[in-house]
């Protein structure tokens, strides 16, 4: 068999067409051989640009053209690598293919011709897009723990809102003028006092909010989900400010069942909450802060499992009503029904669901949960939710936010990218482009700390402060498998491949107490690498992991010399490997460990409590019942390195 | 866990919404309980037409909407049982139920209600319907081996032909006047000595025929499926007629690779045959016997694997470019593309696939491989193929022929049952009513065999014969499960309920000789019932199965008395039990034993060949070296009883 491989092989690479079809002729089955790195022999085709070859293959042969290798690269990104147009054409025209299909790092056929220079080609793909590579933008447009999506325009401005669960603060509020280019202004819940969390196990908290506007002031409402253990688990929560950063009011909790709160002001001034199961909608009073009748189902959707994260927009004389479906894993979609009453019936759009990957293998998935937004130009889009899954289906990022076109049909329903599911590379809005700074550094020198910054859990009272241009994190006195741990530091892990970097100054530590650099999902499941205090009062460099109910030390220890002041710990992190690395000088770098595969990271790596959040990185400190404050200097996240 | 799903049960049978409630708060896990008959408790509740407590379940429990039974039957099928209009009409109108939802035995809530004498629910149905049970069809509308319909109509008549694959004579073609009903009225090929089936393994011979009418004659192309071993493995046969029943010409054969040939006859006189991969097409001659072109790529696909059946139709200055893609299992689909000239470029349907199964348990899966037909009042439908799989995937009566009605959309596209997926009652078409006669009961009276039966490649010579009201079958040379093997009469499974029954007069038989019935997939899976002659010239009532490499005997032989002059020999069958019964007299029969499950009569039961046919019944006779002529006085099937 390997010799037969070879023979079709060296057929192809020889470009020498009639050796081919002698060779299919044979036995068409060698069509379907792979090479030593798993690359098919029409891929091997492609890469020569041989026109004829690949013809002979897409038409006469078994080959299909919907097999990707194992990067989930096309015939047509190989294609690409070749430079020929007159290949591509082929592939684009008559095969079908798109010069915009990702594989696993979003790399599409365009960018690939971008990136080798082969100037006809990308010119070629330009005219098939209708735009150039940088007339595109590129999905998710915020990756990382971004889930449920709910957005609002006011003006010029545009207000996204994503769950936090049991993260505080409560509910980022985030800002933009593109619908591209996002930062984070505010919360919903900036009080400690406010938020509740404190008994909440990981994952619960506050999830799928909807952020509203309503005469001259934002409104937010999320479910408040509490622990499975009580009768009352899930509440609904609504703050409301005239800024849009806040402050926001003290919550309000209105006390019906059910998930995925939003309010729909009607046109008659009547103001309404919908949520699931299904969509169900009550009225509220004039602030929103109380329901005023009794829940009524409208519609509980197409495909009707899981259904949930209602939105209504009116127009045209129809209600449009949005749903999630599918719970939020693969099966994950939008539909849409509408009715020429609020109150239905309700139709269902013929061409549900209007976003999905069927594609479980495909490098944007899980796509579900949005809401529509229109520009001030009059375009429409969608904001939902989307996950990229590594390997055996491990989304390490959670749930991320990709934006796509509407389109309103004859008939006048909302499609959205033409029903061809998530775009990787997409025309952009026609929007001024707007970037915000970039804070991936932080040397904490600012008086407060960046909103890029959430803990599990309200730190303590002091528990975090900002000191002579240091982060000083007071050790917690609850291990950090435990919902009572405080003062986790975190941000989110917003990249397949990264380097997360912390300097931190060496204190004398009692013995058990820890401190450094941590890799979080949530209590149940993290990897801890820093410094450790043993009982002989000398202390370690160390890694822990806890998974699930048990924990795993490094059987490494490297010892600390006493005189040291200050360690530099990094993670280098390339898909689901992570390497750990200590320096004392912030030069000369070594490794201290290698972790392969992290998937207990991601939503789908442990099964233990509810997992909708993703992979966040951080510092930490570990006290126990003594004290400790551990200075961390700068924290530094590089995207794109390892 | 017993005794809770007992208290909630009950609960439930008391309606008592309070209880219910108070269960729920406790655990709402409770509400996913299902009863000894795997019915869960939201069904049980429907059952008792209890409006409050089914509304409480579904929208403040946890029960998922797309919930079914081991017979597929969903909440609204229970709630028909009820008979409670108002319960239907809010699981209709608010959950989105549909009246016409088939369980295992595509039975729909709606004929649950007729059923019932519940006419008020009737009512409302025919109301949501628009059509009462009477004025509509079932699908399939031919059920059992029909798979790959291909359609033409001539005035005010409809021709269908199915593939054949290794049974003769080649192509059943059918009639129809209203679409629904349909019965053979001849074959493409019915000589013998045009069949070339003698050498062919099961599962080749004459794949995925196309009818289509040109000036005065019909014509029918097919691929010639060769076996696997030979270099040219696939050939394109056409034959034609001016009368639809033939006889047709003799075939000739078009060297192109491919499989699934249809003509398009193009306005400008131009003639074009169109085959797979993808959709390929070169031009033929007038008289469609010669390619005069080489053959070029139109279109692949949509979904790019396994891209077949192509169709060209021709309206409103489109080229309308129907493919069948997904492969013939679950996860087949029709899609369309459409282009302003001929060889394109070719744009995909935005609604694409616009039929498809995508619920692998439902009633009618495996959808795909269609063809649309206008009507003479203008209507546009599709038939096409589909399967119904048994157990875990079992599909016992191999693919069959659905109808569906064909919109086109405002932006010009056909989409097929509003792209709902396969109907299962659905609205009869607007054309007269005709309904063919049963020939399920044949007592071999008529002077030829009736178009029903067909024999696994040609029979010998004289190998059939009808002499005094008998059909009188010469025993195989070969073993049955020899490709050799002749003379096995069949005809198809039409239900997953049936009973066959054969009245055999007995014959002396030389030892080794045996005849009788027969269930029969292929070569490689029947099993046989009968007499069988031993060594010692006793002959025995026995079984013996045939499931790929090993034979099966039957323990039990029962003694035929030497002086006995006929036999009454009959299958009972349900889903995939079957129970083999003798009779002496006709009146008293025994049970002589029972088979289950018997998956191996359908397509997915065995991996050996190419299993693309389905279940057939019917009679044979084995004789090994020596000489046997056995005479069936009748042979009779009857639906839907076991």
């Amino acid at each position: 068999m390997i010799e037969d491989r070879m023979k079709i092989e060296e057929a192809i690479l020889r470009e020498n067409l009639d050796l081919l079809k002698e060779i299919l002729a044979e036995d068409p089955s060698t069509i379907d051989y792979r090479d030593e790195s798993g690359v098919c022999m029409s891929f091997i085709a492609a890469k020569t640009g041989n026109l004829s070859i690949v013809k002979y293959i897409v038409e006469y042969s078994r080959a299909s053209m919907n097999t990707v290798d194992s990067k989930n690269r096309n015939i047509l990104h190989y294609a690409a690598m070749s430079g020929n147009p007159q290949l591509a054409k082929y592939l684009v025209e008559k095969v079908g293919l798109s010069p915009v299909t990702p594989d696993v790092d979003l790399i599409t056929p365009f960018e690939i011709a971008h990136e080798k220079g082969y100037e006809k080609l990308e010119k070629y793909f330009e005219q098939i897009c209708g735009a150039g590579l940088s007339e595109m933008y590129k999905n998710p447009i915020r990756t990382g723990f971004y889930p449920d999506p709910s957005i609002v325009r006011v003006g010029e401005d545009y207000y996204m809102v994503n769950s936090s669960f049991i993260y505080f603060p409560c509910i980022p509020i985030s800002h933009s003028k593109d619908l591209i280019h996002w930062h984070i202004i505010g919360f919903a819940i900036t009080n400690p006092d406010w938020s509740y969390l404190d008994h909440l196990e990981g994952g619960r908290g506050y999830w799928a909010p909807d952020i509203s506007y309503y005469e001259g002031r934002f409104y937010i409402t999320a479910t408040y989900r509490l622990n499975d253990n009580g009768r009352i688990y899930r509440k609904q929560m609504v703050v409301s400010s005239e800024k849009p950063e806040g402050p926001y009011s003290k919550p309000v909790f209105i006390d019906e069942d059910g998930i995925d709160p939003s309010i729909f002001n009607d046109e008659d001034g009547k103001r309404y909450m919908l949520l699931n199961r299904g969509a169900r909608i009550f009225e509220l009073n004039k602030d929103a802060t109380k329901q005023i009748s009794e829940a009524k189902l409208l519609y509980y959707g197409d495909q009707k499992r899981a259904p949930e994260g209602p939105h209504l927009l009116k127009k045209d004389g129809f209600y449009y009503l949005f749903l999630a479906e599918g719970g939020t894993g693969p099966g994950h979609r939008i539909t849409v029904a509408r009715s020429g009453t609020l109150f239905g019936n309700y139709e269902p759009c013929p061409y549900n669901p209007i976003m999905a990957q069927w594609d479980e293998k495909a490098g944007i998935s899980r796509c579900g949960h949005g809401k529509p937004v229109q520009t001030q130009n009059g375009e429409w889009y969608m904001v939902y939710l989307c996950g990229r899954m590594l390997g055996d289906g491990y989304t390490i990022l959670g749930r991320e936010t990709a934006l796509d076109p509407i389109q309103w049909t004859l008939d006048g329903w909302p499609i959205v990218n033409g029903l061809k599911g998530p775009s990787t590379l997409q025309k952009k809005p026609n929007l001024p482009e707007c970037i915000w700074e970039n804070r991936d550094f932080d040397d904490f020198d600012d008086d407060s700390l960046s909103v890029d910054w959430v803990f599990p859990r309200p730190p303590e009272r002091n528990g975090i402060q900002l000191k002579n241009s240091k982060l000083w994190i007071r050790g917690s006195k609850a291990p950090l498998n435990s919902i009572e741990a405080r003062n986790i530091v975190l941000r989110r892990q917003k990249d397949f491949v990264f380097t997360a970097e912390t300097k931190m100054l060496v204190v004398p530590m009692y013995p058990g107490q820890d401190a450094g650099l941590i890799c979080y999902y949530d209590e149940n499941s993290w990897v801890k690498f820093g410094v450790f205090a043993a009982s002989d009062g000398s202390r370690y460099i160390k890694l822990a992991e806890h998974i699930g109910l048990e924990d795993f030390h490094s059987r490494e220890a490297v010892v600390l010399n006493s005189n040291e002041r200050e360690i530099y710990l990094q993670v280098r992190t390339n898909y689901l490997r992570r390497e750990f690395y200590y320096s004392m000088d912030g030069v000369s770098y070594s490794c201290f460990t290698t972790l392969n595969p992290v998937t207990y990271l991601s939503d789908e790596g442990l099964k233990m409590g509810k997992r909708f959040t993703g992979a966040m990185v951080g510092m930490y400190a570990y006290g126990g019942e003594k004290d400790l404050e551990v200075p961390f200097e700068y924290f530094r996240y590089i995207s794109g390195r390892h």
